[in-house]
């Protein structure tokens, strides 16, 4: 799989959380502290720029109150 | 969240890798050198004992042909 097409999942995965993030209400912050990450660590994740792993997913996942199918729901 | 929680959706998505890879015939070889992953790295993950990022994901995802949604479908 090409670089480019990883960044885009990255990406796409980044708006996704702060789409659901923002619906729950969350600041940044406030959300940060939910999922047990550090803020600007979740400013990374938002803007993609961060090879997130699955333990952090699943957190973030649980915050959102969401399985991680629906979290990775229209992610191609 | 509670690290045997977090071990608990390792193993669960290895799992699902697992049946996902068999399904499509693959050997647990010749999937690792279609994700472009190690083969003993694909054993872990399939065992649950890695902490796999997004990037791995997706290209376990693109070799199986599903989409990332689908691939964690019944994982809690």
């Amino acid at each position: 799989m090409e670089v480019a097409k990883l960044k885009k999942i990255r990406k796409a995965l980044g708006e996704r959380v702060r789409v659901l993030r923002k619906a729950k209400g969350f600041s940044q912050e406030e959300f940060a502290y939910e999922c047990d990450l550090h803020r600007t660590y979740m400013g990374d994740i938002e803007r993609g720029e961060r090879n997130i792993s699955i333990d952090n997913i699943a957190k973030i996942a649980n915050a959102l109150e969401v399985t991680l199918s629906e979290l990775f729901d229209g992610l191609k």
